[in-house]
């Protein structure tokens, strides 16, 4: 397998300092529109695993240029183009592996238009379909395209199949649930508001409206931060509230998972919620430029991109943070022995572990994690599939299995958790 | 008299169509750096009032440069210069009109600067100081600074003055509380955020540390937005949370008026601080300008003029708006009599009828209109003075009657209110 890593911010560098302990794989192109990001990312690995005798190459791309993905990807003979850049990238990357006759992964999937008319009611252009709208094509070259596999989407794609093969007669709900303790603290040890995504994908994620799968209904919308619930969390992380917020594993999973209803929620928290609608309310999350005064005269920028600037950047906070994160899936159904089950299957990622680690802040680390054990069951033909296909296609067990195996044992050392919810249910 | 009008942004329009009314002056000429600015609003009152045979007059200025303020002043011969543009330009113009040897008339003091270690517990440099440290020179050129001379500061301060000659032995507390009712609809009748005044603005007021006075304590400060108290406005305005905010009159009472405590309180309301709080968390009230990208390349951009720019100009809300704005002062201590006593004096503006007769927002207009009185007042000879003084060092009687004494009468024809609060007390 000869990888082409595209992009190597924080999720990017992450998946290369993963896959650095791992040998299935012959190369890794780490490229970037910014040369020395790659450069960097594989300095720290050399620094940290010793040479890696031209495993890791670095190399200049320009994401937004189909062309010049497949240039690189031929020039470096790509098998798997591996995407990790902002999700405005998906289309152009995605074409440029086609054209290189590579195999595709990617984290998120492309973009959404909301109804024209009734953009609360209805959904209008779904995440993804731009790229289900072409599985025929990667159908016809025998190449796979998997798309949504980071941790949510990803794993917790994952988690459902494993749930609807192992756990369930019948499932009411499939209902992804992310919530985190994380605090980041300024010099002087004083709580800031820091969040530890991109603020510019949080805003797009949560403004836009919530999409919800029901089996007699459909894909349907609603109003920002709907349904808000108290989700408890495992280890530690506690009681977090949630709201829908759009997702792509509301998209994946009812097309390979019989289930009565689909739901994401984000476990946002009231303050971070209310940032988001005082934003909206301003129109700060605006990405039409306005005319702004400067010392220069007028400028024009996109409010969006003033509040991603007045932020720290989520790849900086690391070492400032404290806590964990949990991405998971709430299953609600009729067990595999007839009863009602309700079960949580997560994975928590604890940030003062990745960044000793990893130098990686957990939610990146834990993003970055989930593609390259998709690789490597890619690798091993544990994985196999032509066209454009969401993490539930494949076997989850073997997903499951390689991720908690420990690290002695070839495995990722990953543990993931399984709570019954129902005691005597 | 004749006055140099400087600055035909909403409120110095507003003051030069309050002015239009009446005839204690020879000449205004309205002035601003923009000069289609000030022709417009001659325009308006000579289309209202038809002409007013160069009664009126427009000029350039710019109210940053002390020499230009008084080249302007001299070339018309200005006997007044009345300030109307942004605070920051305070101590320009204060310094054009002295150097012109006129008299001066401004809505806000200078600015202060938080206290350089303890901003939320000590004063630093506090709002007027600077102007106030000019004092002998104003006094060895007898001539006339009147500070804080529009609503809040101006008539609140009036007030003041009338509470402590005619009805108190004792003040416990001079509290100006200013609460509105206003609702800005978009054009499908929703309402919408838009504040009635410079966002600019307010954000330097509300997130500046709060000034409190206290007889025995002085000046000191507190963190913004603190002693929350739910203020009952009259005439159908009703209950509106208040807040401390750091406000001119807190600075110029405990020169002239015997109390034990002087504070001011705004009545933003919960929706107004908890936006005002997010602004401040994410840094987007930050005056310092960040490196945001646009497609022309990174630019620089200060996050408040952003905010600014994407909200509705508050000149262009008032046909959208409905509602009333109530400024006033709240008194207690011992009455006249030796008994408690509890008294809410007070103006209220009423957006419809700002509009209709003025073409002016009701905030706007109810500050235009005492700068206005207070010309006409020194006009007259009923105010004399020298040095550097605010509205509690002349006759407050004298004001009150002239503004209510109906039009027919020769007054204003604006009510002004007196609640006595404690029924029996």
């Amino acid at each position: 397998m000869r990888i082409l890593l595209v992009g190597a911010g924080g999720v990017g560098d992450a998946i290369a300092k993963i896959a650095a302990r791992r040998s299935f794989f012959e190369v890794m192109v780490v490229s970037d529109f910014d040369l020395t990001r790659a450069e960097r990312t594989i300095a720290w690995i050399e620094a940290k695993h010793g040479s890696q005798r031209g495993r890791f190459v670095a190399a200049q791309i320009d994401a937004s240029d189909p062309d010049r993905v497949a240039a690189v990807a031929r020039e470096h003979g790509a098998t798997h183009v591996m995407n990790a850049v902002e999700p405005k990238f998906v289309l152009t990357v995605f074409a440029g592996a086609l054209a290189a006759g590579a195999d595709y992964v990617d984290m998120a999937m492309s973009l959404s238009e909301p109804h024209p008319t009734h953009p609360y009611e209805e959904s209008g252009v779904k995440l993804g379909d731009d790229q289900f709208a072409q599985a025929a094509d990667w159908e016809t070259a025998d190449r796979l395209a998997l798309v949504g596999m980071g941790v949510e989407p990803g794993l917790s794609d994952v988690f459902a199949r494993f749930a609807a093969d192992n756990l369930f007669n019948e499932i009411d709900e499939l209902g992804t649930r992310d919530g985190a303790n994380l605090v980041v603290r300024d010099e002087n040890g004083a709580e800031m508001f820091a969040p530890s995504f991109s603020i510019w994908t949080t805003i797009e994620e949560c403004l836009n409206p919530p999409v919800v799968w029901e089996k007699e209904r459909g894909w349907f919308t609603t109003p920002p931060f709907s349904e808000p619930e108290m989700f408890d969390f495992p280890e530690g992380i506690g009681a977090v509230e949630c709201v829908n917020v759009e997702h792509e594993e509301v998209l994946l999973m009812p097309r390979w998972v019989d289930a009565k209803r689909v739901t994401f929620k984000y476990g946002l928290g009231d303050e971070f919620i209310g940032i988001l609608k005082t934003l909206h309310q301003l129109g700060l999350d605006s990405t039409t430029p306005l005319s702004v005064r400067s010392s220069g005269g007028p400028v024009q920028v996109a409010p969006r991109d003033v509040v991603a600037a007045a932020l720290p950047d989520p790849a900086t906070i690391g070492p400032r943070m404290t806590g964990k994160t949990c991405a998971g899936l709430w299953v609600t159904g009729t067990g595999t022995d007839g009863t009602p089950r309700e079960v949580y299957l997560y994975h928590v990622s604890d940030n003062e572990w990745t960044m000793a680690e990893y130098d990686a802040q957990c939610v990146v680390w834990q993003t970055a994690l989930n593609p390259v054990i998709a690789l490597e069951l890619l690798s091993l033909g544990l994985w196999t599939g032509t066209g454009v296909l969401g993490p539930e296609a494949f076997d989850a067990t073997a997903f499951l299995d390689l991720m908690a195996l420990p690290i002695a044992q070839g495995g990722y050392g990953q543990r993931w958790g399984l709570e019954d919810r129902l005691t005597g249910g």
